[in-house]
């Protein structure tokens, strides 16, 4: 399988990185990350070049990773600084180091040309730290499907009806249509649902009664990261679109990792608007969240059986099957795009 | 693989068909089943034709199956009666529908063109029903091989004295041979033994002691169906072959599923000439009749990873080959005939 | 995968066959072993060539086995001596057996031709049964590795300090260079260690303290046997070094059983000389040793899941390859060889 590689991914929580030597995978790529004396994260190439032994199998010694087969050591740019028993060390003893951010709590990687590894790519949302906004981390699903899978499922309104009928959705939104914006590496679809009853989410966190509006603002970033506007407000109450903040706003943000062809996490945190200073409801709303991913779980993880099973079966589309058929080409693109050494 | 797709193919007992949505393979076709209203059963492809959601996952609503990604919702027909969001139904929007009969207890389905559908080509066993005889339903057996490796074992009295000493041989039988009786889409393979001890099955339960004639008649009927005659009768009390209903006489019939290419399961039940009113030796008969079953299992299933291991073995040729050699070569020439567009 | 087949391999303690049929695998073949009736043990292919059921599914009678399927019965040569219900039997109705000798308490079989089953050939060790030394029989174990990785750990004396750190090596020994003596068949590394520290292992059972030197042989014996000569003495206390056994010295013996592309056996026993009649410290050394080579397959296992992951990585060389590198030459040489008909 190929992958966009010029572009940052997420690979693990910062605050579960600690002086141990944990193995992840990326992209089909085993990566051993640990945290440095100073405090700061390092990412090698799991594998060292001499036997394929995993690094993560070796000893953490002050910033280098002695190799628990012969003792070769590495240091955190992945050069080999010892050999045991042999005074030169081939130009080719050294492992791959990836270039590594920390963001939004999340420790990410950059997969491609270490220099093309621009910070500022990272996937954004401006809301997080901000006054009036309140960050709370959420967690890590792994699920067992292709990561464009569960792409798709997140730019995706019109599951949230049928998958997510207890947490997230309500039978009031299922007919309504979506709206389509495309940027160059985003894509947002997005609706309003007016006069509907409150989703159970809002109900019981968001203090919202009887009739409401509300909208759902789904945002795609290459290569796979989301963010997901959920808000309501009394019906009627906010006539401007773009003043969605002056209702009970809350962002969910996704940042997925492929981990191989049928292997995918997905990291996810909120920024809310309301009851920001009530810390104790934080674990309640990332209950509820959890909850309603793993929904998703259940569909996704039987949805990839069935591909590996019939893999030339063609799916019928619909109409809300355009932003994520138009997702897939964009990556398609951009893959092929990086195949042919374009910038 | 290949299959012969023209034919009635049995895949569960109908009494545990309710009305909630169960998932069953047959020919490698993934299929959900479940009872209507009216009392009826309803078979279609466990396949969203959207985005391959099993609908097994969805809601049973009335007689129409809502999938549980996004709500579109299919009749007992196959028909798409409804997408969310949606007005326009494409006529491409339908999940393929399998022509459905309940006989013997059984529910089978017609894996081919449903206008060449005829029931009166299901398996047939004329006593079933029939006054002075008793039919009691017995189990499913999942077993992790081809099916046509059971189809070889239900053709095959040979192996009865090797495995099933305990149940139902004895090693009286072992050296008698076999006549094979061939016809257009069934073959009979069929002995007497006479002046044998009783074997246990008929000891405990037909009451005979002493010396006895016993007959096994293993009828094969394409695709994959079976009865077999096991009677036996005081040595020499039935001169006339044809007569053997005036003994102790015992049909058990096995109706198979090929799940998939190394999967198949084995639905059976047997009708009986004597102590037909005794309902209290049914279950124990049934016992012994599974534990045998279980024999052929442990054999079955070994035989099919070596198969695996080696695909390219040529096995030996026994005289007692010759019906089971038959078998395959009309299943081979029957799906050679419908590769080719024959009737 | 192809291997040596012209050669004497390992296959199972002998104390450990009995009048049961077991099954074992070696370079990918089932073979069925028992015991017979005068003591001797035989070993056939463990496949019926009617159907190919493992004929340890069977049941030994006398020194025949009856196939559990249809009862075919052969002799411990092979050879068919009974097919119930047909009185000729096929010329190609036998089953391989193979040349069988008990040696070091160990059954090795000749997976070559039969008639180049030189028992002269098999593994040896002079020290074995000799006055002045005592033979413990060891233990097997099972590693999910390709056996010429096993090959690569045994001819390395590089990855004791590493990887047995807290029972066979120390520090100290790490930067020592090894010496390479290479036969026909043979290869041979060595070092000694002067004025080192003492290694676990024969701190608590050779009563050595202070300051020692210390010795590896490892010595590879085509296609996969080894024996590690180690040992130590009062430092400079042996001059000559062909006069180790006036030191404490153990050799530990492994006798290696591909069993398929991704498993191996490693069946290993010790002799010494030293402490030869207190036999109460003989479970605790193999305890300490069983432990040392579980370590080695924590590290084998992994990298033999990172070789089939990415079967085209090119592993870097160092100077301690020297040898495997050598080894695995010999071993593809006499594969060619094979293959090409050469003697």
């Amino acid at each position: 399988m190929t992958y966009i590689t010029e572009a940052w991914y997420p690979v693990v929580w910062a605050d579960r990185v600690g002086r141990e030597l944990t193995r992840h995978t990326v992209l089909d790529e085993p990566i051993v990350i640990y945290r440095l004396e100073n405090g700061d994260i390092a990412a090698l190439r799991d594998v060292c070049p001499h036997r394929r032994a995993p690094l993560s199998l070796g000893k953490l010694k002050g910033d280098t990773i002695e190799c628990g087969y012969h003792g070769m050591t590495f240091d955190c740019s992945g050069k080999c600084v010892l050999i045991p028993g042999q005074e030169i060390i081939p130009r080719t003893a050294m492992v791959r180091a990836f270039p590594l951010q920390v963001k939004y709590g999340m420790v990410w990687l950059y997969m491609g040309e270490p220099k093309n590894a621009d910070p500022a790519k990272i996937f954004h949302i401006e809301q997080y730290g901000k006054e009036g906004w309140h960050a709370v981390q959420g967690d890590t699903l792994r699920i067992e499907c292709n990561y464009l899978s569960l792409c798709d499922n997140l730019l995706d309104p019109a599951h949230v009806t049928f998958v997510h009928a207890s947490t997230l959705g309500t039978p009031a939104g299922a007919a309504v249509p979506v709206n389509n914006d495309y940027g160059e590496s985003t894509i947002t679809v997005w609706r309003w649902i007016r006069n509907g009853p409150v989703i159970p989410l809002f109900e019981k966190f968001g203090k919202l009664q009887g009739l409401v509006d509300r909208w759902h603002y789904y945002t795609y970033s290459m290569p796979c990261n989301f963010s997901i506007d959920m808000g309501s407000c009394v019906a009627g109450a906010i006539p401007d679109m773009e003043k969605r903040s002056e209702g009970v706003q809350m962002f969910t943000c996704h940042m997925l990792t492929p981990v191989d062809e049928r292997t995918v996490l997905q990291h996810w945190f909120h920024v809310r608007n309301f009851r920001t200073d009530e810390h104790d409801i934080d674990a309640a709303l990332s209950a509820g969240l959890d909850m309603a991913y793993r929904e998703d779980k259940v569909v996704l993880e039987r949805i990839q059986i069935e591909e590996e099973r019939d893999p030339h079966f063609k799916n019928i589309t619909l109409g809300i099957d355009a932003a994520p058929m138009k997702m897939r080409r964009m990556v398609a693109a951009t893959i092929e795009s990086e195949a042919a050494g374009r910038p």
